[in-house]
């Protein structure tokens, strides 16, 4: 397995990480690589199964450690089926969410969880990133392009301002933890701007 | 929650583990015992769409490292949902296999897998029954039985004869590694004279 070419995106809703996503793997292929693009919840046709039977029907039928196990059997599934063996083919892989997700998403609702999430992620999944990167944008701004969108987004109302803060003070937090591994780039620029940005840092992560 | 009320039946296919837990949970009633009578996978709506996922379909579509995820998931429900709360109520609570059928199925087909069911276990689920009640069966009569009873059953076939031999096995051994937890009942006799062994367990154990 070529070492170095798994990179994911993350950030909170509205971010613009998908559109970037996106942007990122049709620049990587202009240059001449072969990518696979891929995401969260989902990204292989078993991952996509259990992304169904989580978000669809009511959600609240889960406790947070049942969807974490789902969530992580997801994953699992995702990593052999798709990752795995596109990095042994020695494609760049960019998924649009991974477990940094997981780790933001219970952290922020059942804090009590976040070693637990790390335990089974470590027992299970094992494998991280090798460049993550972090598309930080006021929750605000991000709210108000999910709206201009789609609408007003379900999950977004749900979960509230006060919980998109949070979880922005979350990857912020994560980022410096792990240096190596994450750039954060500002998105609340037009998303020319966020591209050239985030292809500068991919270029320079996989030296080309 | 009322100590020492949760009670599993275990054993190989056909070895009439589910009769004897249904016979021993009317037998409690009759004594006017409160009991909750379940089984896995399944127990709870939530476990209950978790083992469709796993079992409709090709099964072989999820690797064993997935399955047990997806078991574990199924396994939180169910105790959540049914066992927990039964529990609470203090009902005799009576399954029809819990997490040693995990240990069992994964550890005779994937070796390598055993202490990683146990840390899953102990992480997500941590909850072990108070009393375990084997059935021990030889694999040629179970197999008899199994099809005597519904035609020659596709899952067993698929085994084969010598899986459930060394199934056989595994669960002898893990009775014998835990002997204050587990009761190894001779399975080969008439269902009748099985459950007078069953129900005398039982009552020494729940103090009736």
């Amino acid at each position: 397995m070529v070492q170095g070419r798994f990179l994911s995106f993350e950030g909170i809703d509205g971010s613009g990480k998908s559109t970037q996503a996106r942007l990122l793997a049709a620049s990587l292929r202009d240059m001449g690589q072969s990518v696979a693009l891929t995401r969260e919840p989902g990204g292989s046709p078993g991952a996509e199964e259990i992304r169904r039977l989580v978000l669809e029907g009511d959600p609240a039928r889960w406790s947070a450690e049942t969807e974490i196990l789902l969530f992580t059997a997801a994953r699992r599934d995702h990593m052999e089926k798709t990752i795995r063996p596109a990095l042994d083919r020695g494609d760049v892989v960019i998924t649009d969410r991974f477990a940094d997700s997981t780790r933001m998403y219970q952290g922020i609702s059942r804090g009590d969880l976040a070693a637990t999430v790390d335990q089974l992620h470590a027992l299970m999944i094992g494998l991280e990133p090798d460049l993550t990167l972090l598309i930080d944008i006021d929750p605000a701004l991000g709210l108000s392009r999910a709206v201009a969108r789609s609408g007003p987004e379900q999950r977004f109302e749900d979960m509230g301002l006060d919980l998109q803060r949070a979880m922005r003070s979350g990857f912020l937090a994560l980022a410096k933890a792990h240096p190596a591994r994450f750039r954060v780039i500002d998105g609340a620029r037009p998303p020319e701007a966020v591209a050239a940005d985030v292809l500068a840092c991919a270029r320079a992560h996989l030296g080309l």
